[in-house]
């Protein structure tokens, strides 16, 4: 055997408030062979996440931050081309985090079998990935909405908001999203069966239009987004509210002087809410359980979700780009093979 | 029976930030009979709370927001001079809120007694009153320390902040406070007996020197004053802290745009932070467990407390106003008879 070319996505320049082509490089290196215990894997989908942009500025933050001519990271699929563990044999395919790489040499440690069946191998990355377990856990284990609660939903439209209104409506809760544009909010309403969804972009005054689609004000806010959306939505909580801090994608790579800061922290006080944040991996030992409800929602028909699929490694950055402006719908996601 | 000659402090002006003494006026008025059901009393102590100024700018907040003319609200304990209801007798000592009062006439319902004992009279508006029951259940209902935490406390010198990290230190936690100026720290240190005070004042980086005093992390933080001081504290937090907001001081009176607001919410996920505001009436049900264990430890010597005792109702403004300089020592308190 011997090395195969490659390509992969790095890091070129730091990324000091929101992503732009040139932050990016793409490189061809060639991928070597696996040592005992590795596979070689061809990858077939790479996630976009824009939780990743927490990690590009240069500064640490719940994960580590990317150096400069690092891989960028995300979660992958791909199929395995060379096995050194007993585990894993040519042609199964697995999720990892590899990143945005063509071709890679991984441990087989931390790896996740992809077992042949109903759901695409995208889904992996999304529904049944990070952005699905995430809306679980945030809303099952931190919210908590009981029947006739309001929940409000921030990037209602996104690979995490999208899940999290849906297992909200499941609970009995009345579901309300913040999304940005007529066509995403229609999708949120019509076909994710939300009871209502914002159009931020329409209104002039966010934190009013919460107070009149939610008149018994907000149990649980699961918020993706941060900044003045989570400002806003402080001053709309019910007495003993939940704020669930699942990603304030408004402050990443913002620093600290530059951010709007959060001026509602009275209403903390006032409605006795509590503000809780999270990392979906601290739940790593309960995945399986949570994966096979998510998978067990798909099949019945109960839980939809939509990706943003886009071809060729090489247009990651762009699509990671468009996240902030807004631009996908449901989970992104790069075919990479 | 006839009418009583009473002065009382009122409020002149809506306070817009700071209090100063011509947002006050004291005024004569007769009190009259208490009629079925009320009593007339004499006070005999009146508190001087910095909570109180949430409600003094005119915008309702956890309470509703005073009108201009109206007695300025607060903890009171008085003697009972006529009495119209068979649980009291003339001579009784009671506790209530009517306020900034010489005398008053007041309903029944809603007032305590107090059993003469040993404690003074004051005390049951300091460390038996509200702040202490707020130390009481911000820590142990609240932060919930474990034996080996470090528990952060602002205000340290203040009402609420001096016996909340004697709470802390009783259930096995390090305490560290927070407070301006040598002298108060020292009595933190020597007279309550935390293991370290902050003198904000002499600290260039206030989040440096918490790191320093908190080399393991801060597990709980009892916040009395929020603004920059919650805002550096976010940043020294362990993984899985509590923040348990319990006053926000630098924020009472002033609008929205004019706060400095919270930066630092990424250590919420960073650190997977729980932050949760309380008002203590929503114990009151358990106010007098409560109670009975602070006089427990009060009797055994085993919790200190400080009165700053001022004479005079007419004194109320000043002390009041003095509060937001930090010229108060323990629970400020007004000495009307």
């Amino acid at each position: 055997m011997s090395t195969l070319p490659s390509r992969q996505v790095v890091l070129a320049r730091h990324i000091p408030r929101l992503p732009e082509p040139e932050h990016f490089r793409v490189e061809r290196v060639d991928v070597g062979e696996p040592q005992d215990g590795e596979l070689r894997v061809k990858t077939l989908f790479a996630s976009v996440d824009p939780g990743t942009l927490a990690r590009l500025g240069g500064v640490d933050s719940y994960a580590p931050a990317l150096k400069l001519g690092e891989v960028i990271g995300s979660a992958a699929a791909g199929e395995v081309l060379e096995s050194r563990d007993a585990r894993y044999a040519v042609g199964d395919v697995v999720v990892g985090s590899w990143g945005w790489r063509e071709h890679a040499v991984v441990s087989a440690r931390g790896l996740r079998k992809v077992e042949p069946g109903a759901e695409s191998v995208s889904a992996e990355l999304g529904v049944l990935g990070i952005p699905g377990l995430t809306a679980y856990f945030g809303i099952l284990d931190l919210g908590r909405p009981q029947a006739g609660d309001t929940v409000l939903v921030s990037s209602a439209a996104g690979a995490v908001g999208s899940i999290s209104g849906q297992i909200a409506k499941r609970q009995g809760a009345r579901a309300v999203g913040i999304a940005g544009g007529p066509e995403k909010c229609r999708w949120v309403v019509e076909a994710l069966g939300f009871d209502a969804c914002i159009d931020y972009r329409a209104e002039k005054d966010l934190a009013a239009a919460i107070r009149r689609e939610c008149p018994q004000g907000v149990s649980v806010y699961l918020d993706n987004v941060g900044g003045s959306t989570l400002d806003a939505a402080l001053t709309c909580m019910a007495m003993k509210g939940r704020v669930v801090v699942s990603g304030l994608v408004a402050d990443y790579g913002v620093p600290p002087e530059a951010r709007a800061g959060l001026k509602n922290t009275p209403f903390l006080i006032i409605q006795r809410l509590r503000m809780e944040g999270f990392v979906v991996f601290d739940y790593a030992a309960r995945f399986g359980e949570a994966r096979a409800e998510l998978r067990r929602w798909l099949q019945d028909g109960s839980l939809r979700h939509r990706e943003h699929i886009v071809d060729g490694l090489e247009s990651a950055p762009a699509v990671f780009a468009g996240l902030f402006r807004g631009e996908n719908f449901g989970r992104a996601v790069v075919r990479v093979a």
